[in-house]
């Protein structure tokens, strides 16, 4: 299935399939050069590599594997740095294309890097994680972290394509795939009622990673973030702002906690209820709100609520 | 005078004339938080700091200076990570503003932090020297250079003014001066014929500064170089490219030479002879072109031809 971020000339689309067999005739309809390099983690590599990687290389693609040491840490200005001087190293005629091949801090370096390096050579996003596959993979938001701030340097500046390959989920630790479904809640909660309904109904075959269940919750889901993003790019008309629910209190917590107690999701769900909690305080909405998404978080096997964190420090 | 880059929502005055007394006024009307950063040498800050930094304080605005060490290699990543970092630690709420006071490193360092801190911030360009008052400061390319190649890492990020204060030029060595008016002599021979004809009569008086003679040149360059970006922000419609007149060989000669023999202005005078020169055996125009224009560079005091150095490495 393919979807369509909506920008004008920087518009491109959102594959969801089962495998990579169809990226080289995609991509070349797209006239690349067909020379580039992979950004990703030896493991990915090891175990997903030859998917991606083999049929690209029969269509005639030149790619050169660049692995980044797996840590958050891999997100700053000196990781960016050795990679780019890393593509400098190499003359190229014509413009390479990057391929970000992993979760989303592989997306968020590779992407930072696309937008610097020559003042900017087109990247492709090939998430491999859930959450990537449903968020950070889209809508161009790259960039790398201080050592005091998360996401303080970085663009906005879109990939030209996404291609969620829903069968790599299958090597997710499960703490991983929870923490993607609370981002799928959130979709559901801000903008799809049959999203939020599906995902009840199938919670355990999503967490199995059912094909046909994942593969919707997953199409559902771009499709929110697609529109989104094409109504709203750099968050300056305060549409982009719906997707950070949950988001307040959730980077809060990630914070206070020095990002090393709870994963992106399972902060994001903790916010989520606190906010929804927040909403009923304020007359925004009822009390069965904040009780059919606490029920929906707990059944995923994800925190509703922090304990153990400073309130000042929130 | 005030010239505009006209760039839809991004479009914005360049602005010719000979203090800084009406810079807040016009940075007021635009709406700006009156916080900031400025970013320079220290002998310029000493030097012409109070003119600009003076009439923005009495005007409220809370600057703070960041001196940057004066030689080329400033326009490193490391550099700029320095910087962020000290932008990062100043906490702000709302959105500061950056202002770029001095030469081409100045401008393409704060412009390129200005383009990744916090995802893009707005920035000022408040060029003193001739070059980057008719070229380098206009138009949006920012960047910094890897220790292997110049400009490889870099955005376009268009400033929100330009501010040209002819005053400050007063204290350029007069090497500095001749080198800008290589530039002024491209946009004569790519544009502008009365340009030409205006510096060939005025040289003396240009190199001399002569207040009208130097703000006619500067504005005239000015008006061709935001035509030029304005219908081509990103080289990619083959128009940008014209500023690139003796540029090719230019930066051949400067990369050569190890970016120490000549200034840039000296660089692109001998290539603007050798293109010439070219075009002349291609049949493009008349042996009368080279002539005057060799001519005109002579008499401005800056190379016509490259000797010792190697041919191959050109």
């Amino acid at each position: 299935m393919t979807l369509t971020v909506r920008l004008g000339a920087r518009s491109y689309p959102i594959i969801v399939e089962r495998s990579y067999a169809g990226v080289p005739t995609r991509l070349n309809a797209m006239g690349f050069m067909r020379v580039g390099w992979v950004v990703s983690h030896a493991s990915l590599l090891a175990r997903h590599g030859r998917g991606l990687l083999g049929p690209l290389r029969r269509a005639g693609w030149q790619l050169e594997t660049i692995p980044i040491p797996e840590r958050e840490s891999s997100k700053s200005l000196a990781m960016a740095e050795r990679l780019i001087r890393r593509l400098a190293s190499r003359p190229t005629r014509g413009v390479p294309v990057l391929i970000a091949f992993g979760g989303g801090v592989i997306g968020d370096l590779a992407g930072f890097v696309a937008a610097i390096f020559r003042r900017g050579i087109p990247y492709l996003q090939v998430p491999t994680t859930l959450l990537a596959q449903v968020d950070s993979a889209i809508g161009g938001k790259v960039g790398v972290d201080l050592p005091q701030a998360k996401n303080f340097v970085g663009a906005f500046y879109q990939p030209r394509l996404v291609w969620n390959n829903v069968a790599v989920l299958k090597s997710l630790p499960m703490r991983q795939r929870r923490s993607g479904v609370a981002e799928i809640i959130k979709y559901g909660l801000i903008a799809d009622a049959a999203l939020f309904e599906l995902l009840e109904r199938r919670l355990d075959a999503c967490l199995a990673l059912q094909p046909a269940v994942i593969s919707a919750l997953i199409e559902r889901s771009c499709a929110i973030k697609a529109r989104v993003v094409s109504a709203d790019e750099r968050e300056t008309r305060g549409i982009r702002h719906q997707l950070n629910f949950g988001h307040t209190i959730g980077h809060a917590l990630e914070a206070a906690s020095g990002y090393r107690r709870w994963t992106h999701g399972e902060a994001i769900a903790i916010g989520m209820c606190a906010a929804a909690a927040l909403a009923v305080e304020l007359g925004l909405c009822s009390r069965a709100v904040p009780e059919r998404l606490t029920r929906v978080i707990e059944r995923a096997g994800l925190p509703t609520r922090a304990s153990g964190v400073s309130r000042e420090a929130v």
